[in-house]
């Protein structure tokens, strides 16, 4: 059985129902579930609700788990670096004890949702490998950089099978602006309110955007090939959009100009953030496929 | 000033003592001094009680610091991987709580002592570059790593200009078996106990063992050089030495033969630690004088 952890979210839900329709069994793991998911998903999968800063619930939860899917996180780079010591103890804590327990309980394969966007320097070469030095200058990055070491730890001592995924910034339907997902989602909801969007520093800092069903089919490969295991591997598409490619998309897809505000940088973000996705393409036989433009078109239509 | 944190430990006494006879003006900063170091340290050293996990106590500690020498550590190679949880509790936390504060109060230098043994990966190559992959398998490596990092963020984001010195195993007069520091002292003590000795797995691991001196030299130049900021450094001999030659070296010493039991390996112990410490050799201008016999002849001298 896959054991998909942190399944309410937004990469949780599309991947827990692409897992079912390949014909896996899946018990998806939540705090809490929204009600219309969890009449979606009614019998086809075995919906848990665990509390991730309480290790009985979550030990409970990895009865006949043979791989899990590690999505939850408490942190996120918006942030900044004001939560630095909360983030350890409500995010690194409860991970660092929950892959103990999956190490104990036997789990066969451990895949581990990091941040490529925040894992690597800000002199990380661009677009980046796996082998770019590892130093975040957030509390996002730390934190999902101390989990992966620990997660490699386990798996030296304990024989823990990993899987490190370094998504860049996913963005497709059901993505949460109120849980601060990503730049497109904001700038959605600003434009709902009528307020005019925030743009940090110039707006030509660049991200690498990976539409959801790509990010999906990456998660999906990386569960079912048996030959990948104990592997860091970035997920991205592998280009950058600046923060005005973004804007200059939504303003063709809706057909209107957005009202900006441009605002100093938070200082704690890298300038420029793609990856290199050389690695996954060959491993998990896989390349994304869907155009950043196309991506933003499904997602305003999927908001209509 | 320079505040010297875990001032009353093996490492820390040493380290005062030699910045004072250099002219420094020191703050020794510990939970508790020993009455006769107190009395040696009179008034030429400012002694500040402080702990660690009061970020409170430690915050006040900091007034007119200008060059930390962080020494504390709460945990200990040896304890395996049973105290995960406590040591990011007790240790890392406290760390990135402090670093945070050293930064805000404008710290120009902040010298941690990281663990050279333990932050590099099984499979790192002998004699280990700093530019080796950091893969801890033990909690103890797993927390200085943690610590590195989040000090190299501080740096980035706040300006705090780190030394990081990965220090092999250091030993000398001073040393402590009942605080777990180091092979040298248990088998001392074990000695003395009328006990055999311990020896994990066949003997032939080898560690790079440091003389105290020669450690408190390169702490002492780190310190003092204005250009050596933003460094990682490994501190050590740069040549190993396995059990059997501590044992063979001891016994030569005490002109006996040390009753041995060989018990299997703790699984979360690399084979192999030796240094390559040609950057600190070159950055440093400085080199390692005491040979490992010479260094454990005066270790015995001084327990006479």
């Amino acid at each position: 059985m896959i054991g998909v952890y942190g399944a309410n979210g937004f990469i949780g839900q599309h991947i827990v129902k692409q897992l079912v329709a390949s014909g896996h069994s899946v018990r998806a793991v939540s705090r809490k579930f929204d009600t219309h998911i969890a009449s979606i998903w009614g019998d086809t999968v075995d919906m848990v609700q665990a509390d991730f800063t309480n290790p009985l619930s979550m030990l409970s939860s990895l009865q006949d788990v043979e791989t899990v899917v590690q999505l939850i996180s408490s942190s996120s780079p918006g942030m900044g670096n004001r939560v630095l010591i909360e983030d350890i103890k409500e995010n690194v804590i409860p991970h660092v004890s929950f892959m103990r327990d999956a190490a104990e309980a036997g789990v066969r394969k451990y895949v581990f949702v990091s941040s490529g966007g925040t894992v690597y320097g800000p002199d990380a070469s661009v677009p980046t490998p796996e082998t770019a030095r590892t130093n975040p200058i957030n509390s996002h990055g730390m934190t999902k950089l101390t989990i992966e070491k620990y997660l490699q730890m386990f798996s030296q001592v304990e024989g823990l099978n990993y899987v490190i995924l370094r998504v860049s910034n996913p963005f497709g339907p059901g993505q949460n602006f109120r849980k601060g997902q990503g730049l497109i989602p904001a700038i959605l909801q600003r434009h709902r309110e009528g307020r005019p969007i925030q743009v940090f520093g110039d707006g030509h800092n660049q991200r690498d955007y990976i539409y959801i069903s790509d990010l999906v089919d990456a998660i999906g490969q990386a569960v079912s090939l048996p030959e990948i295991r104990n592997e860091v591997l970035n997920i991205g598409k592998g280009e950058g959009k600046s923060v005005l490619d973004v804007l200059s998309a939504i303003e063709t897809g809706l057909g209107i100009t957005l009202e900006k505000e441009f605002v100093p940088n938070r200082g704690t973000d890298v300038s420029m953030s793609i990856l290199d996705v050389t690695k996954a393409k060959t491993l998990l036989h896989w390349s994304p496929k869907v155009s950043f433009e196309a991506g933003i078109r499904m997602m305003l239509d999927s908001e209509k």
